[in-house]
């Protein structure tokens, strides 16, 4: 059989000859980012073979210069002899090296827990002695203890504490320690061991997301974050967006396939935490978990099909608890878990998480607006009298997908970009250092901001034809600017970014901004009304405030009312895991919120289309924006 | 490696050499009885080997004569080479061929299910069509319509069911059948299908007995019995008695192996039931399962350990409902199952079941004795106003163990023994015709009592040896009695019992007697007070009632007080499974039980050693008994 090896992982595989590599990566524990779903369209999957050949589908992805290189596309590729193949940083979904620091909490107001009521706990217990004559049964005077322990609550008590019971009642002449999870709904013994506990009950909080997941390991005693741990999704190999994911799911064996890769990838970032701080996994005993709507039918294994079908109706949108051993996670097989709920087929559990480190939970006299952009966008207005949530398919633009260079917030992106005004050329940063490999969304709105405010690219996102700049490169109809030459790239190969990106970034901020402004119109509401704009998710710190209004994204509001979260989910997850009165807030939220199907309404595609301009059709209003554009070109 | 025939069976393994004889059975699906637990003290598990050589360990348990035959002790044999082994009837402990009849229901009062309440039931509903405006999901759709169908209360729905749940509902235009398991305390949909159901909810009563399984499969909606199947316990390889399973389980594996034994043989007759009228096993959505303390805790994988060690108190004595899936059961995955609430170590749910089927846990005024002989024996005394109970280690000798040519009650068992006054020569009847293989409780009872009343046997249980008989072969200080003579029997050579199965005998029968009289005692009572004897268990039809009484096994009180209940436990079983006033008479008996540990009892001993004569040594006791033998010899 052919051995495959894959660089710069080092891994080495024995497969049949006619395995697809794709295959052959994921047995080497190597998953291959596939954006359009591994049917050879988008050409992203680029690998370079060093030594060997592979089998490769006819295509017309890369030119004959660059297959004489050895570049090749994976998932057209199959195994036929002894190869070895190097996996470029950007298409390695497996192994992040580095991811976008917005995951790291920050210190809003709002954040913390008044009153700890976690999930999970640990609780001391002397039970009675065996007797023979009172007839009670081991499993009997553990109920008893409780009953009196717990004010006449009995909690469940599973099968394999029950097994374990006889010797942990004796072991300490009685004295056991329980671990219990759950809340005032449903309680369970997770755990029964004689004696006292060598660490307190712990529990984590998830945040599910369609690109990344964050994992946080807490000890619930304290609150306090053992460790947190970020990683890519490993569904991302069967898709990029929640769309193309549920279109792999459509066949059961494939659902099955995202569902594991789901759980596979929350367990490698629990077991990495658990060994980060070195404890137990079993001494997890609770968790929670936030993800978008399809995100959590995926992770429970649920068909998410009719989301994307009239009348888009999801099969689910919160359900009880679950445990560990259920759901396939590493923490103690009978740990709770819970979910935060979601509002509807595009506004998740993420959201709801999301809204509890901002006051629109809580008696907020004014307006306030919540958007989070990921890979879709979700976007909830209201006030302590009403909450209203909508979401846009804004495309992974902003995470750079759909875009000719676009790339994840990893080492290698660009993420900064001005470009001046005279020569058109382009400075920037690059995550890590180094030759950049892409580029990332604060890179592609500081580039859009740039190449607009410095007159280079119309308000409907088309090159200046009649200026000449070396690094604008018009060939007929088409056009693309040269953001970084050939030989100063990380492939060697320029960077470039053409009027078709262009086009498909203007789509993603249109559709942004036209889903806030048509939103808060159905509540006779304007941006100018907002108290506070709180934006969170990927985005994050890289943002350039100015810039993402300069081109329309962000409203014109004074500056002040913006509000970074980071990421919010994380945040608001560890919350309501922690605490009774946060799980109390999100369950509240969720039930009062009124979910918008945007794409129902008439005005939709009028907002839409208004919002297709650098700024916007209506400069009334970008009046700060229209005051500098004068001052400008 | 070599290959093992297994005759009468057919059937061929392929085991390297060295391997366990018992083992290579197993592989084959043959389960060799081993009353000693494997330790070759007994000799029972006797097999003959027709083609080849195995390989035997030294022992004393077979002549010369009978190794010259092929005749070899199947646990301290293993595999060396090429052999052909036939493995007679009463040592296959994995298809029987016939039971005993005592395990079909008969038709007493009491048994009757006054209004249907079952664990389990099906409901047809139709739950409202997907809207985009509502926010609704399909799971809370549904949980609307179940609320409303169950004036409020919504059971819980578990992750496969949901898994279903967007088909179902999309099938039939919202029209579901969904099927529900559980009483008061919790409620669980099992299954959701879309459209009607083609049969009514099925469940499954069981009666774990420490040697056989009765398994009932029942229509639920109409309370009948679709299916009875009675078959061995597998763990009878592990030992005869709860005291060797006890000992057996010791090591984790072994528990683990007891635990599979007790959840495979189940399966087997579930699955046999199923099949047999013509059921999907997935229709059955609930369960209820009765057994003695002991099984109960195998069944659960529950260390028994501390059952036998001072001061002998169970880990377990009731528990609440588990799923098929936790258990292993074959039913639908989330069925519910539930067991009889257990009394004492000794004293299990097999009883808290029996007693459904008379009026001990009803309004009854005089008083009333139930009394369960099968491996072990249990005893249940009271009426309305009080209820005790007892065990006591009558051992295996009525069901044939511990007596040499014991055997229970199976095809080639003599049942029926008469004894000629003058020759002492033995005339008997087969179970199943032909030759006898050996001898089986009520035999042993009848041919007790027929020896004693004809003079051939003293009150001490000695053979009469100042006259002779040609049956009786006294060889200086021993002395046995040819039941069958050589020749005419299945294996050849004689049915003989010896005064030392005699003795033990005398030793179980005085066991029952002496804990029956003193729990009475204990209450101040005697056999007179008695208003109804009742008999459940493995005695049943076959037990000749005044030899039972001759021999001093049960009181000399009026025989129309005595009733025959069979397998009172799978019947009560069935009761439970199909009423909630049964269920809550049971738990309510359970409750107010009394157990007595016999063996701390100053009085025990005394009590026994008066019952070791036939009848026994105070005849005053045995008034009828007194007048006749005073008419006799």
């Amino acid at each position: 059989m052919p051995t495959v090896d894959f660089l710069p992982a080092g891994m080495t595989v024995e497969v049949a000859a006619g395995t697809a590599l794709v295959e052959a990566a994921r047995q080497a524990g190597i998953s291959i980012g596939l954006p359009c779903g591994g049917h050879g369209t988008c050409g992203k999957c680029r690998v370079r073979v060093t030594r060997g050949t592979l089998e490769v589908k006819p295509h017309a992805l890369t030119s004959d210069e660059e297959r004489s290189q050895g570049w090749e596309i994976a998932c057209l590729a199959s195994v036929a002899s002894d190869v070895t193949v190097l996996i470029p940083q950007e298409v390695d979904a497996s192994h992040p090296a580095w991811l976008d620091d917005v995951l790291t909490p920050s210190d809003e107001p709002e954040r913390g827990v008044r009153e700890l009521s976690p999930l999970g706990s640990r609780l001391e217990l002397v039970v009675q002695a065996p007797r023979p004559a009172d007839g009670l049964s081991d499993l009997d005077r553990l109920r008893r203890s409780l009953s009196r322990a717990l004010d006449g609550r009995v909690p469940e008590v599973p099968l394999r504490v029950l097994r374990a019971l006889p010797e942990a009642l004796r072991a300490a002449d009685g004295r056991v320690t329980l671990s219990l999870a759950g809340d005032d709904a449903s309680l369970r013994v997770v755990d029964c061991i004689g004696g006292r506990a060598q660490v307190p009950a712990l529990g984590i909080a998830v945040d599910l997301g369609t690109t990344t997941i964050a994992v946080q390991l807490i000890d619930l005693e304290s609150g306090k974050v053992l460790a947190t741990r970020n990683g890519y999704n490993a569904q991302i190999a069967c898709g990029l967006d929640v769309i193309s994911r549920i279109n792999y799911a459509a066949r059961p064996e494939r659902l099955e396939d995202l569902r594991i890769r789901a759980v596979d990838s929350i367990n490698r970032l629990f077991l990495e935490a658990a060994a980060d701080a070195g404890v137990a996994p079993s001494d997890a005993v609770c968790g929670r978990i936030s993800g978008n709507t399809v995100m959590m039918h995926l992770l429970l294994g649920v068909k998410p099909e009719y989301i994307r079908l009239d009348p888009y109706v999801p099969a689910v949108l919160s359900v009880a608890h679950l445990t560990a051993k259920e759901l396939g996670l590493a923490l103690n097989p009978d740990a709770m878990i819970s979910f935060s709920p979601c509002v509807g087929s595009y506004v998740g559990g993420d959201i709801t998480a999301g809204l509890l480190i901002t006051d629109l939970v809580r008696d907020r006299e004014d307006i306030a607006l919540f958007l989070d952009v990921g890979t879709n966008g979700e976007i909830v207005a209201g006030n302590r009298d009403f909450l209203m949530a909508c979401a846009c398919s804004a495309g992974p633009a902003f995470e750079g997908g759909g875009i000719e260079n676009g790339m994840r917030a990893t080492v290698g992106a660009i993420d900064h970009v001005t470009i001046d005004r005279a020569s058109g050329r382009a400075t920037y940063t690059v995550i890590g250092g180094g030759l950049p490999a892409g580029i990332c969304g604060s890179g592609l709105i500081d580039l859009l901001s740039g190449l607009f405010l410095s007159g280079w690219l119309d308000p409907a996102g088309r090159f200046e034809r009649s200026r000449k700049s070396a690094h604008i490169r018009i060939d007929g109809r088409r056009a693309s600017y040269i953001l970084a030459a050939e030989g100063q790239t990380l492939s060697g190969t320029a960077i470039l970014i053409s009027e078709n990106d262009i086009e498909n970034l203007m789509r993603a901020k249109a559709a942004i901004y036209a889903a806030a402004a048509l939103m808060l119109e159905q509540a006779g509401l304007g941006f100018d009304s907002l108290g506070a704009f709180y934006v969170a998710g990927g985005f994050g710190r890289r943002l350039n405030l100015d810039n993402a209004i300069s081109i329309g994204l962000l409203p014109d509001i004074d500056p002040e009312r913006f509000f970074y979260l980071g990421n919010a989910s994380l945040e608001g997850t560890r919350l309501a895991l922690l605490s009774r009165e946060h799980r109390d807030l999100q369950k509240a939220a969720a039930e009062r919120m009124t979910y918008l199907d945007l794409s129902a309404l008439p005005g939709y595609m009028d907002h839409y289309t208004a919002a297709l301009f650098l700024p916007h059709t209506d400069l009334g209003r970008f009046p700060r924006q229209r005051t500098r554009l004068r001052g400008g070109v």
